[in-house]
């Protein structure tokens, strides 16, 4: 198998040399003291919050990259490594709104929201990491983070990823990490917190916040890695090939921080590059360029022997509508021939801004599809079926064959929203339309109680060593 | 650039190989005397109805298959050619049905709605052919063919492609091609009626008529191609491996059969090979199987050096509803990355049931996307933009920059239909769905006179020629 490919090996070198020609002689501005203090130790120029990278100190650091990232879940099971369990799929993250599901109105989202998600991301098979979808806008300001946290690990099962707008926000979810695991010890032993921040701000500048919590988490030796977010036409040049080189000259200085930090760390190629709408300045990560780019991207990656991956499949549609479909459909199908291995794709209408629980039935759907296209053809001696052929002969009817009925399961994916069949048929059942099925879908999903959540002496547990948590049970809302 | 590929070059030896051993110990059904006869003059062994085929010769046959197919327009502007006008997109064709555009009810197809169709077509930038999408219901028993290629031929400039029941109703079709052109020379010099068929009925066996058609025209020099149509559980064995070499079997029997009538004809690998949905025995050509047994096909096309493609793209909703950009948009951006050059994905729901013009233009927006996928990510140095990374630096805008402006038009595709923006500012437009914005847009186009219809003069030639011709002009419906 090989992945489709836009370039040469001479073009990527090229790209390469490109990007490190930006480090070295423009440089970056580190808002972040420690990471300019990191910078100066590791040999870079360093002139205030200016920093100049030496190209082959740069070569030097992407050498000790790992080639995996794993994401580990509270059940060792649901445990997924990049790239041997690529397609990764993924929730996207973060959006201040939710759709309720009964109004069909947006609203800002809660920590019973995040619960309801949480458990019905464990429960769709096509997601394989559950990024807490929304905020938890009542949550009381110095438990931001835990109001998110709580009800996604307590409800999900799978490996759980966020981030945290601070420090002290990072120490409280990682100790009710430590307080469900048991101990320190058993928690370092399997970190199912995983942890993503955007350091890096295109073009070429790192935070302060975001910069020192990736320091931190990668001195700790938990799973940290960082999305860089270029934008073409706005913090990025309006060329394809310039926004590509820029993001990758980008994520090669991000490696070189946390290589830096610590020798080995793994990291994941997660630049989500996207051309801007100029005609209103609209951010369009629904556009098919996102799909080019990440294929781009995910093409260097292969370059330098790192998974990539990260939010790909978002669409700029308000609705699950058609444009909500072919958005999603084509950017993770070409990322994925592309060689991407992470799909941050679902749940999320309106670029990121509002989860909906039918969008996360339907990417799940998208998800099973991304999964059977990677396995493709399987090929096997046997499966020629030579000697079916020659029995039943031109004009043979193979419905009734046994070898039909054993292998039917096996080779096709069955779709849990979608029509089949004549429109007689789909008139008889009411006209059904795929977004209605898939908000059907997850409502009863979310009707029956959750078993898989914590047991009742775990949840006592962490509630008595964390006062003030919100209940953060999934219940639907009727 | 390289294609994504299931196959290592020895599983492709190794499936041409099982696609001999099937022709050669197998063998088909022709129902066709005149092939049986032309089977037989070319060293095949001949029993009956029953012919197989020795493998040394079908290897020889394969040796004059050309590497490309032109489809040629009555305005040589639009003439294309695989595969280096890929991706080429097509209409679906041949469905009973249209989706009346005032009503929203599925009736019969007219000519009427063929005139319309073929203009929306012609204006529509995504589509390359326009593949005649419906039957004309009331046409006379002797007119069928002539009621659907003259308001195709009347209000569509680019290739326009068909089949005809009957070789009398290819004559009658021929005949009116040559009066459009001014003489059967001049028709000859520039066939802009491309022929299409489907001679093999899978599992193995050729039918009467179409064999025929497929004869006289190769005989005649003008294009023809077929396609083939295995259905993994009904016509060909529950194995994606096995379909898709008894697929390739079954093109390499047609390419025999064209290559002995006519040594160095042009030939489509146009097979739509599917899994059936056993739970109800539904045809399922949306399902993803059916995108990864397309990119096998090309896969097979190019150990051929053949252009690939035909119907994929289909989508079993019966609404413009996200299953229906979902599946459409997967299937043909997984064939476009695994190498097929032809699309016949517009403007059909229900599998191939019903013509709907919002679903055409939704096609043409996802057309779009996919030929800007296709370009891909452009290399020149110049791209690489340093200078001006370099003189904007660190937290630099783009958005003003006279680089932006000058090429925000060639970087990007500006899409048709579909949102961008904020949740207000949609909200304030009257929350538009894509299905409905496609919708507008064809009544926008057809509402229009067409301009590039049949000049006065030219139509009174034909109609004058051909007595009995409906009025064959495009017109919207109110």
């Amino acid at each position: 198998m090989n992945f489709y490919n836009f370039f040469t090996e001479e073009q990527k070198k090229n790209i390469h040399e490109a990007s490190l020609t930006i480090l070295e002689e423009t440089g970056m501005l580190v808002k972040n003291k420690e990471a300019v203090e990191i910078f100066k130790k590791n040999g870079c120029q360093v002139d205030g919050q200016m920093v100049r990278f030496p190209r082959n100190i740069v070569n030097e650091k992407m050498s000790s990259v790992p080639p995996t990232f794993t994401f580990k879940a509270q059940n060792p099971d649901f445990d997924v490594t990049l790239p041997d369990s690529r397609p990764v799929i993924v929730t996207g993250s973060s959006a201040p709104n939710v759709v309720d599901p009964i109004t069909g109105e947006e609203r800002r989202g809660t920590s019973r929201d995040i619960a309801n998600i949480a458990y019905l991301i464990n429960e769709l098979p096509g997601f394989d990491v559950f990024s807490i979808s929304i905020l938890a806008d009542e949550a009381p300001p110095d438990m931001r983070s835990l109001y998110r946290f709580y009800p996604a690990l307590k409800n999900c099962k799978k490996p759980v990823r966020s981030n945290t707008p601070t420090i002290p926000d990072l120490e409280k979810v990682l100790d009710m990490g430590y307080t469900i695991a048991g101990s320190k010890e058993a928690y370092m032993a399997r970190p199912f917190i995983n942890h993503h921040y955007c350091p890096v701000i295109s073009p070429l500048t790192y935070d302060v916040e975001s910069t020192e919590s990736v320091i931190h988490l990668v001195r700790m030796g938990l799973p940290v890695y960082g999305t860089i977010v270029p934008n073409a036409g706005m913090t990025s040049p309006m060329s394809l090939l310039s926004t590509l080189t820029l993001g990758n000259a980008e994520f090669l200085s991000l490696c070189f921080l946390m290589q830096s930090v610590k020798v080995g760390a793994p990291v994941i190629y997660a630049v989500l590059s996207t051309v801007a709408d100029m005609r209103a300045g609209d951010y369009a990560p629904g556009a098919i360029e996102t799909g080019i780019l990440q294929m781009g991207h995910s093409e260097m990656a292969r370059f330098y022997n790192v998974p990539s991956g990260g939010y790909i499949g978002l669409t700029n549609s308000q609705l699950n509508d058609v444009q909500n479909g072919y958005e999603t459909a084509m950017n993770t199908t070409a990322a994925l021939l592309g060689g991407a291995d992470l799909f941050n794709m679902g749940g999320l209408l309106g670029g990121l801004m509002a989860f909906d629980f039918a969008k996360a039935v339907i990417d799940n759907e998208i998800a099973m599809n991304l999964k059977q296209l990677r396995r493709g053809i399987p090929y096997q001696e046997k499966d020629f079926c030579l000697d079916l052929i020659h029995k039943l002969g031109p004009a043979g009817n193979y419905m009734d064959q046994p070898h039909t009925a054993k292998n039917m399961r096996k080779v096709t994916h069955y779709p849990s929203i979608g029509v089949r069949g004549f429109r007689s048929k789909w008139e008889h059942d009411g006209k059904p339309c795929a977004a209605d099925q898939a908000y059907a879908l997850a409502k009863k999903i979310l009707t029956q109680p959750n078993k898989n959540a914590f047991p009742a002496e775990l949840d006592k547990k962490v509630r008595d060593h964390i006062p003030g948590l919100p209940a953060g049970d999934a219940s639907w809302y009727e």
